[in-house]
């Protein structure tokens, strides 16, 4: 059995066991019922993922898959296609919007090069690269079956590692010039949405390029014909090497039982991807931001995650992620230090 | 002059010179330009506010005000007016919900009985009490024109005092059993919405229970006969004295130019009298999360302020606002610790 095929079948559900336990003590906690909102909802879904009624959390890490876009040539993006190599090593180093943000929630970074396009030779980026970027998905697939896959396989082996690591909470993140467009690309799949409605501005293109946009991605669905009930066929016609990879990442958490945070929206075509293959993992997913790319909103109601943060943010990278982890932080504080209305004496 | 009226002639507005420096910093780093949304807003607020180009944040401080609620006695609460005095030791013994989220932002906890029904003797409450617990509001005003500015007072001297011992960031709560009811008030008298369109399930009270607090509500402004024009004469008849404390806090914050978070929908019936009283103190104010309290996004659109976070809370007690300091502090390091295009030799 392939690992892609191992892991599938791994994935199990909540332990429903834990969470009454859990449900019980928040139930107790000196509040009205369910006045913490997501922060108990939070609290109930590590529970029924570690099978632990009073869960802890050590390690936390972000990994963000690097990949290029052989569609940048249609000009649907503001940045060239070398800025994805030029950004590899800054999350390494600590110097990129989401790295600031990961060292703020105490979560380690590991930067993946699973398709970047030109050779890096970076410390401590991992070189795990299938293929040197995608091909023009508007002129034929994206990649092959085969490189699809391998791409996700790398995203549950650099996932199982941090895991066999002790890590306890995963994030996902991107990074890859033009990666919108494959995203955008995947939702009108799976969605049946038209085009325009999926369609947003990346990182700031004009309306001219947007609409240039829309016409790249419905050609690319019209070459491809990709087919909505084989998320393997989407992922390699119309998608990218990092959003496999970060498809990877999310089914080796579900089936290792460790949460993972979705980042935005090229973080959350990786997760739409993986609900596809396994619908379980959605339980081991939790929500972050909804960014400011049109149609996110919409893509994360088509997994089923509720982002939590509404901060107008389209970095990427994990950048949602990385905020997200502090969060998570405070509603694992809240479970274990909040006194009970027994301990303060209130009779219920 | 009057303390009050001091402390409004003091309001300035935001350090425009110091903002244009932030900004330009802001478009140097690298992400593309404003994409990390509210986090770079929120540095440039920052250094208009502490006239600062680099802001850096020492010291932060909850303060929560305790008041009860002499409406009580009309059902508009599932919880009995006794457990007001039963939370306030919580607030400064760590184990409520907002004590545990203000740990976990590194954030101090001042609790101020500033309108408690009963005697309380509690080490660390502060006992401010301007009245035990106001009138029954439906029946006539829910305090005297005197009571209301000394309440305004006792929040603008408690919150000085906290800037004075080197608080750089505030945050408000609230404490007090029925605190929905006069806020929905103030918002219906300033928004001039009907009073079903600003009224909500509080903690947690059934739809048959809604409809009375409905009519109370109505029969409150029929007989109080507010003026939208004088925002005491709004606060002291229906209002809190909770609700004054946390205008004069937020009085105070932005008469001395330190910004304050505001915490849900009491919270927030304060930032509205406060905005009222002085339009420049929004610019102050840093919006916190939506409650599930209905209405409460339309008083936060009233006043001008933007939620970042949408985790259908509805504790109150300042537990949005302490969860939000968390996202403050990594608005300042986004601008301290990220690199620029510069440094990492991208040439724009």
């Amino acid at each position: 059995m392939s690992l892609l095929e191992n892991t599938l079948k791994q994935i199990g559900t909540l332990d429903k066991e834990s969470m009454e336990k859990t449900q019980a003590r928040l139930e107790g906690l000196i509040k009205p019922p369910g006045s913490l909102g997501v922060l108990e909802e939070m609290a109930l879904q590590l529970s029924g993922i570690y099978r632990e009624p009073m869960p802890t959390i050590g390690k936390k890490a972000i990994i963000v898959m690097g990949g290029d876009h052989g569609i940048v040539e249609e000009g649907v993006s503001i940045a060239p296609m070398e800025v994805t190599a030029l950004m590899m090593p800054t999350f390494v180093r600590g110097q990129s919007g989401m790295a600031v943000l990961a060292k703020h929630a105490g979560a380690s970074v590991t930067a993946v090069d699973i398709g970047v396009a030109v050779p890096l030779e970076v410390p401590g980026v991992l070189n795990r690269k299938v293929k040197a970027g995608t091909d023009n998905l508007s002129k034929g697939p994206a990649m092959s079956r085969e490189e699809a896959v391998k791409a996700i396989e790398v995203g549950i082996e650099v996932a199982t590692e941090e895991i066999k690591k002790g890590t306890r909470v995963l994030g996902t993140g991107d990074m890859g010039i033009g990666n919108t467009t494959p995203s955008s690309a995947i939702l009108a799949v799976f969605a049946g949405l038209p085009i325009p409605d999926v369609t947003g501005i990346g990182t700031g293109i004009t309306e001219q390029a947007v609409k240039n946009k829309i016409t790249v991605i419905e050609k690319a669905l019209e070459i491809n014909k990709p087919d909505k009930n084989d998320p393997i066929d989407v992922l390699a016609k119309v998608g990218g090497l990092e959003i496999a990879g970060i498809a990877g990442i999310i089914l080796a958490a579900a089936a290792n039982r460790v949460p993972v945070v979705v980042d935005g929206f090229i973080s959350s075509a990786g997760a739409l991807i993986a609900a596809r293959l396994a619908p379980n993992s959605v339980e081991f997913m939790i929500g972050s931001h909804c960014s400011a790319e049109h149609a996110h909103r919409t893509m994360l109601e088509v997994i089923g995650l509720r982002p939590m943060l509404d901060m107008k943010m389209r970095l990427g990278e994990g950048s949602g992620a990385a905020l997200t982890m502090t969060i998570i932080d405070a509603a694992i504080k809240v479970l274990h230090e909040m006194a009970t209305f027994e301990e303060i004496g209130i009779v219920l």
